[in-house]
């Protein structure tokens, strides 16, 4: 098989330890599959600023553009978060994003049977949700012009908040898509009764659904969907929407599965490169010390086999196995109900590879 | 006792068969406590649209300029829906708020003992939920500059965000002092990591936070709030934040509590004087039915007569009559587990009435 090229970023946190599971269950696909990988690590976040004195430094961004995906564990913590904006973490990932074209972020929102009680939901309520959030990713207030001023009042701020109708366009265009492989139905998320981008949002929407009449619309006011999350979350399917209201939304939807230890996530661009990572954080308070779950890290290499490589059958093979290690009972602390019978991450991940 | 002068806006769907019963209280109120209100009625939202051209007629905002408060039903409705921007009720809402220097949102998200299972988060989770949330009305992306333009590529459409430091500082005080009259905890919701405005916000909130040196304050990005309603929400006591968050995260936490047939809500500016409103819609799928649940709208009494006219008494005589109705098993059919046996909106009101 052809080598693919993988752009490993540990990061901060927990990042490296999760990201080291990850990397075995790649060396084990290679031996099960025959499937070559090279991997190549940079530095990125918050170890960047340390390091290199900036979040996004040259030759990572290099890197990932001469790999055919990108590995993510987790970026920040508290040591920088009081950096100028230049030096922080985030300030790197809204860079990495845009440097690299991934305007749509994929997150799956899915319960696994093992954490159905882990939720705040009512088990009843939450029977059958299976939702991916479709959030652009390059566009909107994260990139519009931004500054101070001095106003009729005072010192004023202002962010812009801007979309043309190709970048609606494009991630619309492939949440219908997303939605014809799944259960056929769409909610376009926007706030149209008050802001122009919505309007046009909306307006693009209408206009380009027409080539897919096999796929349900509907158009949910933001408000609306964040009610509508909790009150019917198994009724959606592929929610799409702009980057603010995706940021929120995505993450109401993850915490309701109950699962956030283990979603994973994809952020693609056009063609078949794209940034793959856990949903969950950096986790600071518990780095280092072995015991974070390594099961996002390691589903979105699962999600890379099947969105970048089109290697269905390792992602089948390493989705089978982290559901075998969980039904024989292993957990990681977070996701345990005895906390005094929780396994560390590198025994989860041995677990893991060993089932593969 | 003074004559009190109350603007009264029943609006569309069952906003006219809600205000009816509030009304039955306000009459009732009077004879039991000798207060004194003089109510005048308004064209306002949809029915306004049909009936003068306009959602928000200029004698109506006079009527509410000339008023001690308003008290509003709801508005809105799908036969609007599809109307330009001037002629849909939406733009009367956003109309009245800056007319009247509303810019103040109070939202409590509490929870009724009788519907305790009506929410889909667990009881055990909910347990202990009494939380407010104050949303800034009258700045930010609702009322920033919105326009269209021929961009780099093709078609875009902008919305500005602004705040001034005054705009925050006021909301920001009030928010405080709410919370120095509760259980002494703030959180500051805002998006400081990218936008430019929330770093405005969150200096501010630093800023005048030595003021209230007992009052405990948290900042916390609005993704992350998003998901802490869901994870600990009797955690909350207070929380602040900008009108666009504000708008999706009162709805979340609304919705989580599983009563938002029964919440109330306030909309203040500077002095007492204020507009009340349940925080439940038109429901135009039920209206002219006669089988709304009036008691969003009766609270909306309860609260201006605590937050406008400091009638506690009063207040305090109309909260204690919902609950004994409550108490004793009456249901409207929003909120009756047996539906066979739920009662219509007069009945509701005539026994509120009664017990008052
Ligand atoms: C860290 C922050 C800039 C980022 C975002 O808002 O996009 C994060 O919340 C996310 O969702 O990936
Ligand atoms: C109808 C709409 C303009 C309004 C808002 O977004 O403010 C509503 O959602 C609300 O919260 O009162």
């Amino acid at each position: 098989a052809d080598v693919k090229k993988i752009a490993v970023i540990a990061g901060d946190g927990i990042g490296p330890e999760v990201i080291a599971e990850a990397e075995k269950v790649l060396k084990k696909t290679e031996e099960v599959f025959g499937y070559r990988f090279e991997t190549e690590h940079g530095l990125f976040g918050g170890i960047a600023i340390d390091q290199k004195g900036t979040p996004l430094p040259q030759d990572t961004l290099d890197m990932c553009k001469n790999s055919d995906a990108v590995l993510l564990g987790a970026v920040g913590g508290p040591k920088w978060d009081n950096n100028p904006k230049e030096l922080r973490p985030e300030t790197g990932l809204l860079g990495i994003r845009k440097a690299l074209g991934l305007f749509s972020n994929i997150r799956p929102a899915v319960i696994f049977d093992c954490l159905k009680d882990a939720s705040t939901l009512k088990p009843e309520v939450l029977e059958g949700t299976d939702l991916i959030v479709v959030r652009e990713l390059t566009g909107g207030i994260y990139f519009g012009e931004k500054f101070r001023r001095e106003g009729a009042n005072g010192e004023e701020a202002v962010d812009t908040c801007v979309y043309n109708v190709q970048e609606v366009e494009r991630i619309v265009r492939q949440a219908f898509e997303i939605a014809q492989t799944r259960s056929k139905r769409l909610a376009s998320v926007d706030k149209a009764n008050v802001l122009e981008t919505s309007r046009l949002w909306r307006e693009t929407v209408n206009r380009i659904a027409p080539d897919y009449p096999d796929v349900e619309l509907e158009h949910v006011l933001v408000d609306n969907c964040a009610m509508q999350l909790l009150r019917r979350p198994s009724s959606f399917d592929v929610i799409v929407t702009e980057n603010m209201f995706g940021d929120i939304l995505s993450d109401e939807a993850a915490m309701l599965t109950g699962s956030i230890g283990m979603l994973s996530s994809a952020s693609l661009g056009e063609g078949a490169f794209g940034l793959y990572e856990p949903v969950h954080g950096s986790a600071p308070d518990i780095a280092g010390q072995g015991i974070a779950n390594p099961i996002a890290t390691v589903l979105s290499v699962a999600l890379m086999f099947r969105l970048t490589f089109g290697y269905h059958d390792a992602a089948e093979a390493i989705e089978r196995a982290v559901k075998e290690v969980l039904d024989a009972g292993h957990r990681t602390g977070d996701i345990a109900v005895d906390k005094s019978k929780a396994i560390g991450t590198t025994a989860m991940g041995d677990l893991i590879v060993n089932a593969i």
